[in-house]
This record gives C-alpha cells, sequence and structure tokens, in this order.
C-alpha cells in the first residue's frame, strides 16, 4: 500500500541533514547482546547509533575509487550487519502479527511494466525511477507494493485474498539526503481483498496497527480515522465542483505539517476554492468541540520553544480532561479525540443539517459508527480518534482512510527533535483491481502498511542510548588451541561442532595466540572457547571456557557436544 | 557471489519452455500440512506444483486490462504465497548455516552507479539492466552480490569480514522463457574477506557447500574444484599468449555442456588456437586416468535413451569402481573423481615434467593439496573432485574455484527430465576489491553463492510428487458461530485469542453458515474452531472442535486460552 511516502518514513520535522548516513565501516565488529524490546524510547537526535561512526569516513569514502566514485547511489544506503540485525528483529515482529491475522505471503518483481504504473499516482508519477529503453518492454522500479498487489489479483483473477509484502520500493524523490528521505525504502503490507460485509476487514487493519505498534512498545500513539466519502460529501456541501475533490483533499491532507491559514491560502490561491467554500470547508475539518487531548506537535513545538504551555497540555494529555489550546496552538487547533474515540462526534455530524442530506456523507458517517463499534469490541478505541481534518494524499482510496502517529512526551533528556509523526497507514480502495481487470470488475480492498523506516530509526535512537552493542553474529564457540601445530586438531574439533548444529568460529590462522583468540571472543560476544591444547589431546578432554566468568574446565571429548548445548540453553 | 549465471540456475538441460508459469492463481487457498524435509527426490517434470494451476489461466491473463498489457514484465514472475512458503524455508536453511559458520548479514542497493558495475562482468555486461537517465547520476541494477560486496568493502575501508547476503539480481538474458531463464532470481552468498593463511577460509567455504546440500537432502552431489593458477599454467605450457589465458578459460568452461570436439573447433575457429595447442589442453582438462565413477550427464542421458550402458554406469557409480565409459559417453569422457578426491591427480600433475616447472602450478598444485589435507580433516573428500576441466565462467577469479552439481540417479520413475546440474559454485577473487580502492590496496576474498533457484525447483518438484498441498498461512483457530447475529461475540473472541497471540481467523460476514466456516477449516488446514453459540454464551463457555476428528469439547471460557495453547503443542 502507498500510505507512507518518503516524507512520512524519514522524519518531516528534521530541519536537514541525511537520517542514517553511509554504513557503518566496522559494522561487522560490534557485538553484545541487545534485548527485545528495547528499553522506553529515549527522544535522542535523529541520527542513530551507526551514522555517527560512519560520518567519520563517510568523507573519504565519497570520492576517488581509481577514478570512479565510490559511493552508493543518491538517496540510497548499505544496510550494514547492525542495521539488517535490529530490521530483521522488526520485521519479525511485523509479520508474526500478519501470520496471527491468517495472512498469506506473495512477492512481485521490482520491475513492472511502466503502464502498470502509469495513471496511479497522480502529480507522484514523477518520482518513478524508469528503466532505458534497451530493446522490448518499457519498464519501471515499483514505487509502491499496493499497486503490484491489485495487478496481481486482477492477472490472476483473485477475488479473495489476505496477504502481506514486505519489500523495497523505490521513489526518485529529489532532493533526497537533505530532507532524510530515501529513494529505496522498505513497505510492510498487510491487505484484505474481497466482497465482504462493512467494516470487519477495515476494522482488522486498524486491529493490527494497534498491535504491532503496542508490542513494539513505542510509546503512546495515536490511530487518526476519517472516510473519504465523508471528506467528499463536506466539500460537496461547501459547494466545490466534484472536479477539485481530489486536489482540495490535497491541501487539506497537509494540515498535519501546516496551521489552518495557509491550507486555506493554498485552497484560494492555488486551488481556485472560493474564500467563503474554504471558510466552510475549515468549520468542518477544524471540528474539535468535543475532543479531548492534545496536538502532539504543537505540543513538540512548544517543547522546542521552551513554553509555558506546554506542561498544560500534558496535563490535559494525561488526565484525559478536555483542553482548549488555542493558547498555544497558533497554527492550527487541536483535531484530535484521545479517549472517547469520536462516536460524540459522529452522532454530531449525523445531525448536522447539510451533511444528513448528502447521500454519501450518510454512508460514510454510518459504516465509521459501525467501525467504531467492532473497535469498542476489540477494545482499542481509546487510541483510535475520528478525524475530519485527516485526508491522504493517495488518488485511489475511495472509503475508510486512517493513519497513526506516535506521540512525543516530555522528556528531560531531549537532546535533539525526534521525529514523531507517521508509523503506520491506510485505507479502503475499492477501484484499483477494476483498473487492470479487462472487463472493469472490481475487487473491494483495505490495507494497511506500517512504516518501518521510520520506527527502525526510532529502534536504532534507543539502542544506541541504552548503551548496547547489536551483537551481528551468533557464534556460540570459539574453536581455539594454545600452541602451535594444532591446526589439524582446530579443524576436526570445529567440524564436529558444525555437524552438530553448533554455531563456531575459529581464526584463519595456523597458529593464533591464544591472548587473540580471547580476545575475539570478548570483541564478538562469543560466550564460550573450546581450546583443545597437547595435554588434552593426550587426555581426551576439551577445555571448555566460560569467556564472560573466564572459569575452564576439562570436559571428556565424547561429553562435549552435551555440555555445550547444556550451557547455551536459555 | 556471481557464479551461478540465470543458465546455471534454471535448467540447462530443458528444451524450451519457461521453468514456472505466472502464479498460481489460487496460491493463497492451497493447504494442508508440509513436512521438511521433503520425501526424496523423484524426478518428474521440471514444471512444479503451481506451474500447471497456472497455465490455465496463463493465457487468458496474458494480455488485456483495459487497453493496458496484463502481466510482469519478460523472464520475472511472481510469486504466490505456496512459492513463497517454500522459498522461506529453503533460504532459512542456508541462512542457518551461514550463521552456524558466524557470518553477519549486509544489505546493499538494488541500485548501483553504472561506473560501478563497468568493467566487472566482461561480455556479460551487455546483460545488465540500465536506468533511464532521468537527471542526475546514471544507474543500473545490480548483476550480482559480489561486485556490491566489493564496493562496500573498499568503500568502508574494511580489510576483514565473514559475511552473507541474500537478494535479488538483475540480467538482461535475452531470450528468457525459451531457456528457463529468469531476468529476477535470487543469490545466496557467503564470503570471507581478508588476509589469512592459505586455504583455510577456502575449505570452509566447501564445506558449507557440503553441509547445505546434504541438509537439504537432495540427494547425491558432488563438488568439482580447481585452481585459475592451475587452468593458466596449463595454458602456459602449451603455449596459449597471456592474451588468451581468459578467452580461452571460458572456452574451457564449455565441458560442461558441450563435448570435447566442439570445445576444441571453438578454441581453434573462434578463439584462434593453433590445433596443437588445443590438442595439447585437451589432454589436461580430459585427464581422467585415475578417475572413478561416471558422468552423471552422460548417465542421464542414456537414460533417456534407454540405452544399454545406463546399467554398467550405475554399478560403476555405486560401487566406487574405475569405469571406462569411452563406450557410451561419446561426446565427453568423464572427468569427474568421486571417490579419491584427487589427491592422486594432484600428485602426478606435480611430477608433470613441464607442469612442474611453472611457478602458478606449482602454487596452484600445493594449495590444492593443502585444500585437500582441510577437506580431510572435515571429512567431506567423498564428495570432492579436482576436476581440470572445471574454469568457471567469470573474469575475476584468481585462485581455488569450485561449483556443485547433483548427481541424477537411476529411477524408475522418470517421467521427463529433471534439470540436474550446477547448484552451487564459487572461488577466490584476491584482485576485486583492489579495483575500488583509490590506492589499489589488495582484500583477498573468497566466496560460494548457493543457486537458491534452482534448488527451489527440485524442492517445488518434489512437494508436486508428494501429493502434499502447501499450507500458506498459519492460521490455528477459525473463531465460528452456529447461529445469527453473534458477530459481536465473535470480535470480542477472536480480539482475546490475537492478544494472547494465537493466530486466529473468522469470516468476514455478518451471518456466516457454521458449514461454510468449517469448510474453510478444512480448505486452509486450519486444526481448530472455537465456536461461540446462544448456548455457549449462557453457559459461559466455548465449543472448542477438532476439525480433522470433528470431537467438540465445551471449554470454560476462562480455560479456553490454556486449552487452545495445550492442543496446539508439537
Amino acid at each position: 500500500m502507498l500510505r507512507l511516502g518518503p516524507l512520512a518514513a524519514a522524519g518531516r520535522l528534521l530541519p536537514s541533514g541525511p537520517r542514517l548516513g553511509p554504513p557503518c565501516p566496522a559494522g561487522d565488529r560490534v557485538s553484545l547482546s541487545w534485548s527485545w524490546p528495547p528499553p522506553p524510547l529515549r527522544p535522542v537526535g535523529d541520527r542513530g547509533l551507526l551514522s555517527r561512526q560512519v560520518r567519520a569516513t563517510a568523507g573519504s569514502a565519497g570520492g576517488g575509487g581509481r577514478g570512479a566514485a565510490l559511493k552508493t547511489p543518491k538517496g540510497t544506503r548499505d544496510h550494514p550487519p547492525a542495521h539488517v540485525v535490529l530490521r530483521d528483529r522488526l520485521l519479525a515482529a511485523v509479520v508474526a502479527c500478519f501470520k496471527r491475522h491468517g495472512a498469506a505471503a506473495i512477492d512481485t518483481p521490482v520491475l513492472e511494466l511502466r503502464e502498470t504504473l502509469t495513471g496511479k499516482y497522480g502529480e507522484d508519477a514523477k518520482l518513478i525511477y524508469e528503466l532505458q529503453d534497451q530493446g522490448g518492454e518499457l519498464l519501471a522500479l515499483r514505487y509502491d507494493l499496493t499497486v503490484p498487489f491489485a495487478r496481481y489479483l486482477a492477472m490472476n483473477k483473485i477475488t479473495k485474498m489476505k496477504r502481506y509484502h514486505i519489500a523495497k520500493v523505490y521513489r526518485r524523490d529529489n532532493p533526497a539526503t537533505t530532507r532524510g528521505r530515501y529513494r529505496e525504502f522498505y513497505q510492510c503490507d498487510f491487505d484484505i481483498a474481497g466482497q465482504f460485509d462493512p467494516m470487519i476487514p477495515d476494522a482488522e487493519c486498524l486491529k493490527i496497527v494497534h498491535e504491532i505498534l503496542s508490542d513494539l512498545q513505542l510509546g503512546d500513539f495515536l490511530i487518526k480515522v476519517n472516510d473519504r466519502r465523508i471528506l467528499n460529501a463536506v466539500f460537496a456541501v461547501c459547494g466545490i465542483p466534484e472536479s477539485k475533490f481530489i486536489t482540495t483533499c490535497s491541501t487539506v491532507d497537509k494540515l498535519d505539517k501546516m496551521p489552518w491559514e495557509e491550507v486555506r491560502s493554498e485552497m484560494v490561491g492555488e486551488k481556485g476554492l472560493s474564500p467563503e467554500a474554504a471558510d466552510h470547508i475549515g468549520e468542518y475539518v477544524q471540528l474539535h468541540g468535543e475532543h479531548r487531548g492534545v496536538e502532539p506537535l504543537a505540543l513538540f513545538f512548544q517543547a522546542r520553544q521552551g513554553g509555558p504551555a506546554m506542561k498544560r497540555h500534558k496535563a490535559a494529555y494525561t488526565t484525559g480532561q478536555a483542553h482548549r489550546c488555542g493558547c498555544c496552538c497558533t497554527g492550527r487547533p487541536e483535531a484530535w479525540l484521545v479517549s472517547t474515540g469520536g462516536l460524540d462526534l459522529i452522532e454530531r455530524l449525523l445531525q448536522d443539517p447539510k451533511l444528513s442530506q448528502n447521500k454519501l456523507a450518510k454512508e460514510g458517517l454510518g459504516d465509521m459508527k459501525l467501525l467504531f463499534e467492532y473497535l469498542t469490541l476489540f477494545g482499542i478505541t481509546g487510541k483510535i480518534s475520528f478525524d475530519l481534518s485527516l485526508a491522504r494524499g493517495l488518488d485511489y482510496y475511495t472509503g475508510v482512510i486512517f493513519e497513526a502517529v506516535l506521540l512525543q512526551q516530555e522528556n528531560d533528556h531531549v537532546e535533539e527533535p525526534v521525529s514523531v509523526g507517521s508509523v503506520a497507514g491506510g485505507g479502503r480502495y475499492d477501484g484499483l483491481v477494476g483498473m487492470f481487470d479487462p472487463k472493469g470488475r472490481k475487487v473491494p480492498c483495505v490495507g494497511v502498511s506500517i512504516g518501518i523506516e521510520r520506527i527502525f530509526s526510532i529502534l536504532e535512537q534507543r539502542v544506541k542510548a541504552s548503551g548496547d552493542k547489536v551483537r551481528t553474529t551468533e557464534t556460540q564457540v570459539l574453536v581455539a588451541t594454545p600452541q602451535k601445530h594444532l591446526l589439524a586438531a582446530r579443524l576436526k574439533l570445529i567440524s564436529e561442532l558444525w555437524d552438530a548444529g553448533i554455531k563456531a568460529e575459529m581464526l584463519y590462522k595456523k597458529d593464533p595466540k591464544l591472548l587473540k583468540q580471547l580476545q575475539y571472543c570478548e570483541d564478538m560476544g562469543i560466550p564460550l572457547a573450546a581450546i583443545v591444547g597437547e595435554q588434552e589431546l593426550t587426555d581426551g578432554v576439551i577445555k571448555l571456557r566460560d569467556v564472560a566468568t573466564r572459569e575452564e574446565v576439562d570436559i571428556p571429548r565424547e561429553k562435549l557436544l552435551h555440555e555445550i548445548r547444556r550451557r547455551l540453553e536459555p
């Protein structure tokens, strides 16, 4: 699903500078244990564990290479082992959730026909990577996983499917690094395709977001929900012609990073709405009469400015009391419901004299009510907010839309702004598969995309803050020798360990010094050393050393595997 | 490592036709258990479990799409869930081996600067996918994982690293489908970079191939080993000028699919060697005086022709007796050592009046001897053969080279030819990193690539032959209701299961029929159904149904999670 753009995925709040630099030069040699889940979020800078080490060498590595530039393409990066370990753990948690909900995995090519992508992304189509015409078909790199999924369904005439897909997508965003955007990044999508009773799959998508964000212990979060039909009805009752719905929608979508005044002037100036219509829209999308809680972005900005309103905000937020924040949120009044979810707002809008006459609005609000009923049964409305200002950028949504944001809390350890913001998003797109089907047959779909790149950067900061090193290998035993001329003994022993499924290494030297071998264990976090010397060979034993305690015990050779396994038990 | 070309990875023996068609349309709905490892190889056709179902729809899906072509790019394919499940299990086995040997994972971008790839692949450079010049850098898709690894090492000034990398690579091979080649395919690479004592890392690479092929129970296999220095020495003593070493080498490499006569005529006709030099080379690369065993390809062809020589071959092979097969292997005499490994041949070549005078030959043969010593300690020489005809296609190898092939055995159940052949390969490339380093500093490397695509197709055939369906989801419990108006009860219950980490599904209908729900369990291989009806709600119980036995028991609600977990224990 194309729900989190590279902007969303990489830190809107960062003034400049790449989020992560080129790879850690010593990434394969960091060590020690790393626990999951990591300790609570400490909002440190949006520069990770690895990027600092990296910067030292990035400059020198940036050029040269015997005449050739020694670098990765603009906007891309290598992932050193410590990245991959962390990313794999994160992905494992996401996949576990997708599987818990009965999804099957598919994979599609990185390459698609250009025409497959044509007409799906509106203005963003200019960001698609196109391949050179080398003869044959015209190709492009996939821009998201949603359009390939729709193509897959149409091509195979599949009308029902619950699938997940975790893969890289490509966007020629420019400039990339100065705004912390990457041109190659992961998407983690879960989608339910098929004609079903209303709001049951939609509610499950929200449950999934709730589960993943809870499991990952990323701190407090809020899932904003809206419906394209309600938004369109708002535009209609405000007198906007249908031809301007999509463009107006994309302006409303900017409310999360612009104050209302700017959004309004874009509506009037660029999009050509009348000032009255814009004001009328503003009344709806700014609605916050019954809302509780605070605007995290406003709160964040207050914190940055050291403003006094911050504590008031926090008190209101943590106690769940109603709090009017016109006092400080100068740009935009808060429009998020924290604890009531939104049933009261739905009821109010259903009574609205204009909206209540609009067929789309009635449909959308009716479904929204049903959705909240299901979410109540799931017990997750505490983190869900019906928010009329949520619009989502993409053209293809047709119903429910949603977006999850992390809530930044006050923290004395703030050193630099952490990029809180959207970490998941999605919605219903009932028309996309029909665009591919020769007869235009529709397959209704709803799905969610987890913003793994942003979550990764948060976890990476935590690991850094914790001071722990990430172990990048899983070696359990180093096979060592204390004297010369014992390479054969080491090779024989390590072979036995490998064949028994034990993760083992040895130094690739004929006669390494014992001290060097033990040092390697400590550097790499290897817990055990199996030492075979002349005396041990004579006695038919192996000296097993606990690297942490430095205790050594002679184990009869035939009991070695058993003893190693015993010690490695959790 | 670029060791297995798309040809190697996708069935050289197949006359024509794609190995796998477009995706299985019902791929997300196949079910039942699938055991690992699968039953022994039954050599059925090179068309898998999934492709047959697929062909029925491929024709109709091949075109259309409201004016747009509804297909994946030429030479690429979607992977439906049953593919992904099988592939993930296969990759997990490979990764487990790489981790057992202490490797760390890295990841690099799919995109590289074009200049990074320039001058690394010789003639094959024409197969590189280039991106359109959309402004900015000129880019290309990676052709293998070895060149990016070398770039990574040089860019980060890493001089020691044991890493693995599993990712897709791209080759604009043409034509793709008719020869069973894919343009997007996985590589699984393990490499050891660093200056170490000779042959210790090289021996470990061979041990890894041995472990993986044994673990996967792919049947009998043989790992052919040679050394570029020995080959070059052979060329030198045969009077070939050094400028023609590489091109001669790539002709020798064709010996595994062409008879010697054809190779010889290519040497003389296309490569411009003198007939005498070619004959002289032929004496070396065809050496098989002390060799035992049979030529599997010849054996295979005999089997196809029903020839009488087949049984003789097999007897010779299985008893390990010397067997001269000029009788039937009309094209090419066998050149593989099965049981003696090759120490005898090494000794013989060390006595060769010409080679023994050549510095490169002495180095190469000396190292080969050392390698066999280490392989003997690992206990794997039974599957290793020193084979002078092994050349490997790539320019960048500088020392040991190797390639693993599966051995086709006689089997009464043969229906169609199975594509036995190269399933792993690799070698030493000591100069590649230096091509990237601004000062040309070398980092010696040796590595191996597992031909996962070919292995995948073999396993896929086995699954098909076994008649088992691949379960593509892991759902443990279906939450069901026997009457109408119980959606709320289902939603509440499934939410509890999800929160307890149990994999659960329900049908997305308000009032589904019980029979449909139970049928879904059977179709999808879901072992348990948790049924909540009006009576159960009144009694405070859940009816737990064992789908296989159809037994139903009422479980008190508070004991449900415990009971489900108990039943799901292995």
